[in-house]
């Protein structure tokens, strides 16, 4: 079972109008991009979702404070070390990182954001951080989104970013976001950052609730091992440089087309996680229905898409429906075992209150050997429905976790 | 990071007076013993608890519908196949299964309960075992329940028993427990299978509250894998053959030393169970004190104990509290972070909102070599406090899982 090499989406990646990103070395990872930087020439209204830990990094203190103003002008991220666990120490590195990115950008101190990803309980080495700034912001350009991209990474095998255009009252918008985050990602949020920019015009309030409710479907349905991070972060910021009259209110077609464009980048950038997920080798689409009301079919497509058991049997390209019924009845949810009906890959290997036979197995056993795969179960319970995002779980996931620090 | 190899607790262990026990091969699995039988000489209170899922095997069905008799002769398990998810036919053989070994027995059909763990899925072939029961049922010997033992294994590397003995009235009675399970286990009730036999005398309600409280406080609290089973099943029997007067309720005081006993019994399995956890090489026992309520403790411990980043972090031999923080957090634990610490191994790693530095460290990791390792977390939040027993998550637990029925 090797690990499918993947690829990133593109060569490069185009901002949307008035953005400028640029990634650098600045001496915290021994080696590659580990400081990143995106800025909009105007001032861009602000939406951000958060990780619902009760443990937060010092990073997500800063940027849920600030996002009240929901007014910003960019974003500095580093990787390697995630300032978190350090208390008052922690607070300062993260405020002096924002200060120092807004005097080289000549804005408010306020209206930079800040994110850190990596190892917890290592003082962050602002020094070298506030040393890379200027050379950092001289090399913004238009024009490369994907060394920001790079420069977030911590354990991906490969950057991510995504993209999707949309017309709105005659004028082109665009939407493009990149993404990080391998291991200790869960449900609600994970270990996870993900920018996305945007040139439409688009007021703080129906920002804030498009990004809520795509995050809702997208990166809330993702999930690697189960783990939510103290560091997850969401944001997202709308220029106005397309030129659009600006969307106020949520139910306008514009906006309803602008959130579409916002969904199909999200969960492009949240296919590209699961399927890079540590030590992954397959994207897992977990669809459950007919479950007996909305939170029993979120319970069992989460049971599922975190079971550690089907997803070994994935790894191991086992059509195994019997951990699939066993982890949804372990969660207590009503189902009808007579009515019940698995299907692996498009293939059904449970119905009726039993296995299909050798011939549907072999059948399902041969979809699973292909790098994205799909488990539908049908509980025939009731109408409600629920879809996860995950990957198998395999003996590279371990060694990752087990070596980490060490 | 090599396996440690796990020695059975001693040769062979005798029964509690007035109990017979056997196990042979009957053909289910390739080769060795897989399926045992062990019978009361005299008609026993009996109680029971069972996996609390939504998706039952019919071996639980049947022993469950059984129990509210609370009294038996014996029970009858084999390996090798579960018998779940094969609907009326599945009810079929665990009902044939239970008739043909009081036949031999000689007992009413309603006096034997039954247990199946194996894979999924498949039939049993209830004829060998049939055929098989006769020869079994001459073989009992009140001197092997050891082969009883081996004969309830499935991924298992060593077979688990215990035994205790307490003073009641002025009698001597004997508890000896037998259990099996190192995969798909999680809090509440596992693929755990355990049978207890004691010769005191209990009467069946105040056995059944014996049984819970005690179960409890062990059974429930093991997790290897955070996954239920279909098929948890704990029997307990109580044959009254040391001849003490019936205890026959909760308070007194031999009720008191029986159910010490029966916890001493009942734990030192469980400790066994994590220990011999799916690829296991390490037993963790993680003890959570000064949450804000009992739900809190409870939900904190668990999470610590499910987690597969504090998981691969034990394997690894990586005193990384930041993953236990994390996890807690994530489960929106109140904690105060200021007066938040965490002991490795009894080490304090860290404390007052930071790190304990690189000596505390180094002598943390050194206790995580250790084939024993505590992990305590005091919250600084109230008073409350829980316990669990886990193992590690290994590359191993991940290759069994993934080759398990290829």
């Amino acid at each position: 079972m090797p690990r499918n090499k993947l690829r990133p989406p593109a060569e490069k990646i185009v901002l949307p109008k008035g953005f400028r990103a640029g990634g650098v070395h600045c001496g915290i990872k021994k080696r590659g991009l580990d400081l990143a930087l995106v800025a909009s020439d105007e001032p861009a209204s602000v939406a951000g979702v958060f990780t619902k830990s009760t443990v937060v990094g010092a990073p997500v203190e800063l940027s849920r404070d600030r996002l009240p103003r929901r007014t910003g002008r960019g974003v500095v991220v580093n990787s390697g070390i995630s300032n978190v666990g350090m208390g008052a120490r922690g607070r300062r590195a993260a405020a002096s990182m924002a200060r120092s990115a807004a005097q080289t950008l000549g804005c408010d101190e306020e209206d930079v954001l800040v994110a850190s990803t990596g190892v917890i309980g290592e003082p962050l080495p602002i020094e070298k951080i506030r040393a890379a700034l200027p050379r950092l912001a001289e090399s913004l350009t238009p024009e490369r989104l994907d060394r920001a991209a790079r420069a977030i990474l911590t354990t991906d095998t490969v950057p991510k970013w995504a993209e999707a255009r949309t017309r709105i009252d005659g004028r082109w918008v665009r939407v493009a976001g990149i993404a990080k985050g391998s291991g200790m990602i869960e449900p609600n949020m994970a270990t996870m950052l993900s920018f996305l920019f945007t040139d439409a015009a688009v007021s703080p309030r129906t920002l804030h609730a498009a990004l809520r409710e795509v995050a809702d479907e997208t990166y809330n349905r993702l999930t690697i091992d189960g783990e939510g991070s103290t560091s997850d972060t969401v944001l997202l910021f709308a220029n106005g440089c397309a030129g659009n009259p600006p969307l106020r209110t949520s139910r306008s077609a514009g906006t309803r087309r602008f959130t579409r464009a916002l969904h199909e980048v999200a969960e492009d950038l949240v296919r590209q996680l699961a399927r890079d997920g540590e030590g992954a080798t397959t994207l897992v689409t977990v669809n459950v229905s007919g479950a007996k009301n909305p939170e029993e079919a979120d319970r069992a497509a989460r049971r599922i898409a975190n079971s550690l058991l089907v997803k070994t049997a994935i790894f191991g390209r086992d059509p195994n429906w019997g951990r699939i019924l066993q982890t949804i009845g372990a969660g207590r949810v009503k189902l009808d075992a007579e009515k019940t009906e698995v299907r692996l890959c498009g293939v059904p290997v449970y119905k009726g209150g039993r296995s299909t036979g050798p011939a549907a197995r072999k059948k399902a056993a041969k979809g699973l050997s292909e790098p994205e795969v799909a488990i539908d179960v049908r509980l025939g319970a009731g109408r409600s429905s629920a879809r996860m995002f995950t990957c198998d779980l395999t003996t590279d996931y371990v060694r990752i976790n087990a070596e980490y620090t060490t």
